[in-house]
């Protein structure tokens, strides 16, 4: 059962790089909820979760997994990501908790991360 | 407000380490809850809170923290416990998640780990 949750952010950390926001938002129940950052306004629902992963359409995204804890239905993982802006790179490596039903579609997912946790470095 | 919830996260790594249950629970709210591994029954209240502390009454415990992520009331954070049983270690690296009240006790702790991440080697 946590191979199976693993699994499935190992789909979803694939998707952020592949960076098709509809890709991304397939890997969701249709009624899951978003909050990303935590304490941000909650994202619900597929069509909304895919205009939100919308900014990274075209971007240049790679992902890593750091860590992952994984126990039937949830995880909580840690990952880097990397865009490449060009002259910048953006790297941030958020620890994200997901909840995911019998299908494997995640139900929630909550991003910890502040945006002083960023680091731009030249590309 | 991030730097205040890091402050806290070190404080409950040094009580772990420290040993001593009624020093962990006293970092917790009065109605707190507790959920470690997530899945299991939630603990609730600083009593119960301190008896699901009483295992580490006397053992030898060293933490350390790998990654926090925070944002005002709340916390990701993956670290490492060690516990010396003598003859055998036992390490851990769970992922945990924390909410905090404005006076900085935690009000909610769920401990993302499944007993596969533990690793038990000679001492």
């Amino acid at each position: 059962m946590s191979a199976e949750v693993k699994a499935a952010v190992a789909r979803y950390l694939d998707a952020v790089a592949g960076g098709s926001p509809a890709a991304i938002a397939a890997l969701y129940a249709p009624d899951a909820t978003l909050e990303d950052p935590v304490g941000a306004d909650l994202v619900r629902g597929r069509a909304a979760i895919e205009e939100f992963y919308g900014a990274l359409a075209g971007a240049k995204v790679s992902t890593e997994l750091l860590a992952v804890r994984a126990v039937a239905g949830h995880a909580a993982f840690s990952f880097r990501v990397t865009t490449d802006a060009g002259d910048q790179q953006y790297v941030v490596e958020p620890i994200d908790v997901m909840t995911f039903d019998a299908d494997g579609q995640i139900t929630s997912m909550r991003a910890f991360w502040a945006p002083g946790d960023m680091v731009v470095t030249p590309a």
